[in-house]
């Protein structure tokens, strides 16, 4: 009569529950014994085109179909030997506070609970440890690209000069609106100017010295050239930890500049930013706590699973003026559910949004911010290990000076033997690192944001790397 | 030495895990003995103010935290008695698999992997089910918002005339591209008009018929007074069930006029969409396939936990385009990790994104889309019942007719009492319905979207609300 997704039987639910919590603790103990990565035969690909399910095999059959098909064929950035791109590990406690917010699933737009005060407490926080003032306004985020978009958006709308919310960028004389970043900045850049109209044209990339940082000099310049031809310069990006070679930007004269400008000052930190955390690393970042706004992201060096970023604004009335909402359906009202109404709705893209928040409230709780920052140093200080046995290594050579926690070489041989090296690496299951392309040169690229990796896993890198070059 | 975030004792962890498992399932399994909501007591409120936590209180005590401050303060939502707004339930099996995905921790830009392969097969799957051709493109996002944004991102790429990525909508002269939707479409229309630089002023509202519903005529006057203007009108936004009512605009017509004006189509179907799957609800959204893109959450009348929305392109091609990729450090290589290069990264915003299709291909194997297609069916009835019952009684009215799932009414006192009805109804954790207003008049508005609700459950609130009265 009454149907319902809840289990009919809920012991039996309970115990398929136990199992698979039971599996994936064994899986993640083991990480250390398993292969870096496995392509996936054609048996499992096969699998994953069945046709729609139009009728039930049952909550277990379901689990078996992922312990088949999924558990063993992930990217890889689980492992201890994963340095790719920029991928954080994820953590156990991670996992079961993500289960935890399933769980309870609220709806995280506001409303009168205690899961919308997790979030602003955790945003508190996060504003405190990039030493920002009381006061900063903040969201999480699924990432960094949608945090950065974030913090142009009310870059422009509090620049334009204009009503944007209204009017928009199109039917009416303003003079361009242009945004300045270097040519080592994130592709979300790119996306963002794309989205939000703005266009990539208006997008300044601004050239880069010998450490791959922006000239300020040249922004300088380039912001000037801009006025003069009746353009209006809204927002410079600065980027903290770039994704090719992990380089950051003269922080604190790009804030002199933009504060000279009247220039919104918006720093990319989607994982050097996490360097603010150590008290021996921070002067690399220093001039972050400037930003206007300053996105970054904790599923990379904060080491949570996917997803949750954050963007932080430094004046929140322009924060809410950007995506202040209207409806008759979510006015608030001074009582019940949503008495004090939906804040978090009104800093972002979503209404709708999910319990990000709770796996690092759990996190910082559990470990402190301390144990955060002693794993980003320790992060730093094999980069360092690694770049210094490359340099003592013939063979070997760095292509990019290091700066935080990215490491650049290749092997003295060309092109087409990196190529190689890198593949195999990857196929046999050894490590992860990445590739990328410095000078137009082919790079191997180690990205270290993994608190599962141990100084004895870069010796094993370079011994694969030399056995492969052979 | 070696520092990480896995436990230093796995077996306590473990132990720990199985609790969190058995508390929650305990609290999901007896949450008709709940309140469907409770305030919070001020020293909840306190507690979550507490200062940054420097140093580690472990993870049991985080858990307790957890125990004490949030868990028994959220929204409401998991209750049987929540219609407030439009919000999902959650499943248990959908929490476990977020569970899984958060364990599993894959990096959903594409790579060579399983999860990425899921994906793809759950929007294949979910275009099947709303009668799509094959070769539809879409994505999963956070919701309906951006489900919705992306779709008009996609519409202004195909439709604005010349090359808007490059370009962006200022500095070059062209029409002022407009928008049309009905003065009851949700507030994301006006949101990513705002975003993506359009501009509300472009976004053109259009009246309703007495059941709520886009007057197609006054569309298509305002098309072409538009185009006489001088202007380009590139996209129709229909709705699917309204949020406030639950309307469901004219869709084959709407079809028909945008195929002829040469207007893209696209059907915010966040919640009615779902009627898709039940072939007796079906003929009330027909229409929706012809869509050239289609939103609609999986985390709403899908009954999954928070996030899940969907996005559906019929132009794969176009799609590509609006979102296509630049960057040296994801150049695909075709061997090794990144095969097949970053496909979902280039279909939406996010370059990081997190695995939510796992809960999606997990209830759709286990339960089957027909399971779903029941428990629709069930709420649209209950739906149905509780209108039948307000009509039925003399102090209650109906102040918008029945369309799908969403009942709104009144008692035939002042707006002041109805509203003091509903801050009863939650605040004594009866049941949460929300507020809305129709025709300038206070109304109380139950929006079903849940799979845990019974028909004594409607009954219990109609009690409550003469109770209330009196």
């Amino acid at each position: 009569m009454n149907k319902t997704l809840d289990p009919a039987d809920w012991a039996a639910f309970s115990a398929l529950a136990h199992r698979m919590v039971d599996d994936v603790i064994g899986h993640l103990s083991t990480l250390r014994d398993q292969p870096a990565w496995r392509p996936m035969p054609d048996s499992v690909r096969t699998a994953l085109t069945a046709p729609l399910p139009e009728t039930p095999q049952g909550e277990t059959a379901a689990y078996e179909d992922f312990l088949q098909q999924v558990l063993p064929y992930p990217n890889g950035n689980l492992g201890p030997r994963f340095w790719g791109w920029v991928q954080g590990n994820g953590t156990p406690l991670g996992m079961m506070a993500d289960m935890l917010a399933s769980a309870l699933n609220p709806h995280m737009a506001g409303f009168n609970q205690a899961p919308a005060l997790v979030e602003l407490q955790v945003l508190d926080w996060l504003a405190e440890l990039m030493q920002m003032p009381k006061g900063t306004s903040g969201i999480l985020t699924s990432g960094g690209t949608v945090a950065n978009l974030l913090g142009l958006a009310v870059a422009r709308h509090a620049n334009a000069g204009f009503n944007v919310r209204e009017l928009g960028l199109q039917g009416h004389e303003h003079p361009l609106l242009t945004v300045y970043c270097s040519t080592e900045a994130h592709g979300w850049a790119r996306r963002a100017m794309e989205v939000l109209g703005l266009g990539n044209a208006a997008l300044r990339r601004i050239g880069v010295d010998d450490q791959f940082r922006i000239r300020v000099d040249e922004l300088r310049d380039g912001i000037a050239r801009d006025r003069r031809d009746g353009h209006r310069p809204i927002c410079v990006i600065a980027t903290a930890g770039t994704v090719n070679t992990g380089a950051i930007d003269d922080l604190p004269a790009i804030a002199d500049l933009c504060r000279d400008e009247d220039v919104w000052f918006h720093v990319d930190g989607a994982f050097g930013a996490l360097a603010m955390l150590s008290p021996k690393l921070r002067p690399r970042v220093a001039g972050i706590e400037r930003a206007d706004s300053l996105a970054f992201d904790l599923h990379k060096w904060g080491y949570l699973p996917f997803e949750v970023g954050c963007a932080l604004v430094r004046d929140a009335e322009a924060h809410r003026a950007t995506f202040e909402l209207q409806g008759n359906y979510i006015s608030a009202l001074d009582r019940g559910v949503i008495a004090g109404g939906l804040p978090l709705a009104e800093r972002g893209l979503e209404l709708t949004r999910g319990f990000k928040a709770l796996k690092v409230w759990m996190s910082l709780k559990a470990y402190g911010a301390g144990a955060l920052a002693e794993l980003i140093e320790q992060n730093v200080e094999q980069a360092e290990y690694l770049a210094r046995r490359i340099e003592d290594d013939p063979d070997l050579e760095l292509v990019a000076p290091l700066a935080l926690n990215v490491v650049c070489f290749r092997h003295r041989g060309n092109d087409e033997l990196n190529r190689e090296i890198l593949m195999r690496l990857q196929e046999e299951g050894v490590a992860v690192p990445s590739q990328t392309l410095i000078g137009g040169r082919f790079a191997i690229r180690v990205a270290i944001t993994n608190h599962r990796s141990r100084l004895e896993d870069f010796d094993l890198l370079l011994d694969a790397v030399k056995r492969c070059a052979t």
